[in-house]
């Protein structure tokens, strides 16, 4: 049972809206959310978008106690001739399903949910930046909120979405980036959460970050759980390289998050006829590759930056410099073509993009 | 930096207290909670004692977002002349510590925050009900507070402490469990969260319960993340074998937590003499126990049930009944022993327990 008509309070108390494109990630939100509410015998309802304000929660809620909670992360890019592009927002709400469910989250009706999100995007439109790289970042988050100590999931539901204007992730172009290989942390395991968007994914990474950016390093590179060998993801993104000719990226284990990014790249490598595999590779055997001089390029995929170069790898002190620490070609095009239809200067002939 | 002096707001509006000893885990408050801040140039500051009372939270929290949270969780009892006893609570503190450390979140000064403890629930004191087997659950837990999505530490907390009075675990004498050996999913793993009391490790073994659950089964035992042989825990408890004599438990690999009630029970043993060791054990090694009829007994242990004893291991089909189903002889002795010096009617040679 779900509910589809969507209420609508306005916020008339507007805020400003930032001027410059150098705005810090994930910190101005806009004048609107949307809000939809879960209970057992009523199923999702109560669709409505109100003014962005504080949240009540009882202090025994089920999301502070046993994190029940998944969210995704998308951005509405706005096109020369001012229209506003959402990038495959139906596999970001594929995958926020996906997610709950491994989290016993119930369900949510994506196209019901996409409908909601263009509304929320359509009325919050001019805060889409126009600045070159800037974009209005889209964040759902569903929370688990019955006020319970039992461990066991939640009867009650709340998914939210916020909006965030944000700035160009490279400012000043695009830089590769130095990353370290993590050796005593892990991030996932096969039979584990690795595969969802659930957030403590993420706060469990932070000694790994710290530790990194202690080494001034930018992210750290994961290796699987079980036998700390094969290559799984970066913090936020999925890795490739490309090894003699050959594009290589982690095939999805089980402990990998299913990029939205690397679904992307992978059909246009192929629709280009360059040689793309997704499969296992062990760190030992790309430290081989780079020794004989065969690793050309490396690149993190997400949502944030599309396509992060890696310019340097640090395995244990053993450091990889790879295409001299510049971008290499095929990653530039990449990331160009990805770039380009995201903002309607490439033409989509994949159907990607979705106008709101 | 941190101020110690501790502000209390009444609550007027009293609750009324549960009459009976049937009281639902988890779903009744108290009247009061703590409540303690922390910003990065501040410290921990401002504890305060408040009526209980909803949260207010920016959509953006961290918490929402990144999981980064822990908790905790002791019992307050009432003894038989009317005294107040918390058993164990520094290792509570201690405990919450090592947690905070692996989630990058600030400690917090464990002197103060148990005098903290012991001023709230001196306040609620007619809330720690008198039933046998009763007791006052506290809970404490950190969230992370800031509304930023950039994936970093938050720089802004905040401690409370709730207070919930709780009926007794085992209703009309303890009855054994049959327990599900989980294969396909993992709870933790080396390099993880597992030794951490935070939320994720919670939520993301709900998809095991319910699986244990639909069989008829009451929880799970995990097995190590990675050669998945080694017995770990229990959802949330820790596990002992008696085979052939001697007391068994998994030894603290990284991935388990340490259990107050694992350490309590392995001090008592050794004291009395009786062999116990913490090591590896491999489920193939358990079986072969059953078969041999070495496993004379079996029991998880932790703060809700202290000891709960197991009746029924379902490992892939294959059944294993544990001292015909019946609570061991130790197991009793240890249940008896502990539940009590909780409530005084067992003199405290270990200085174990802490008037309020
Ligand atoms: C852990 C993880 N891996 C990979 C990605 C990249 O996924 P996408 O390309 O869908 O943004 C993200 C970010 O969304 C992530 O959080
Ligand atoms: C995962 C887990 N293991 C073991 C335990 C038992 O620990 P304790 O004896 O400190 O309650 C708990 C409960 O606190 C737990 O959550």
């Amino acid at each position: 049972m779900s509910q589809s008509t969507i209420t609508i309070v306005k916020n008339t108390d507007k805020k400003q809206k930032p001027q410059s494109k150098d705005i810090a990630f994930g910190r101005t939100f806009t004048d609107h959310m949307f809000v939809m509410d879960y209970e057992s015998d009523k199923g999702w309802h109560e669709p409505r978008i109100v003014p962005y304000e504080p949240l009540t929660l009882d202090p025994a809620a089920m999301i502070f106690h046993y994190g029940q909670t998944v969210f995704e992360g998308m951005k509405a890019y706005r096109t020369e001739d001012d229209r506003v592009l959402l990038f495959r927002p139906d596999k970001n709400l594929e995958r926020l399903n996906l997610s709950s469910d491994r989290l016993s989250i119930p369900p949510v009706d994506e196209e019901k949910v996409m409908e909601y999100l263009v509304e929320l995007i359509r009325l919050e439109q001019d805060w889409v930046p126009s600045f070159e790289g800037t974009s209005l970042y889209v964040r759902p988050f569903i929370i688990g909120t019955e006020p319970s100590l039992a461990v066991a999931p939640s009867k009650t539901y709340k998914l939210m979405v916020i909006l965030s204007p944000v700035g160009p992730y490279f400012k000043g172009g695009i830089k590769p980036v130095q990353i370290n290989v993590e050796e005593q942390y892990t991030r996932a395991v096969k039979g584990g959460t690795g595969m969802a968007k659930t957030a403590g994914n993420y706060s469990s990474a932070y000694q790994a970050q710290a530790k990194a950016y202690k080494e001034g390093l930018a992210d750290v590179l994961w290796l699987d759980g079980i036998e700390k060998r094969y290559i799984e993801e970066v913090g936020s993104m999925n890795i490739f390289f490309k090894i003699d000719g050959e594009v290589v990226t982690p095939a999805l284990s089980g402990s990998i998050l299913k990029g939205i990014t690397r679904m992307s790249i992978i059909e246009l490598l192929q629709k280009w006829g360059i040689p793309v595999s997704e499969r296992r590779i062990s760190i030992e055997e790309l430290y081989e590759a780079y020794e004989e001089g065969k690793l050309e390029e490396a690149f993190g995929t997400g949502t944030a930056a599309v396509i992060s170069p890696v310019g340097e790898l640090n395995w244990l002190g053993r450091k990889m410099t790879i295409n001299d620490g510049e971008i290499g070609s095929l990653s530039q095009k990449l990331y160009d073509t990805i770039t380009g239809i995201q903002r309607g200067s490439v033409e989509d002939a994949y159907g990607w993009t979705v106008e709101v």
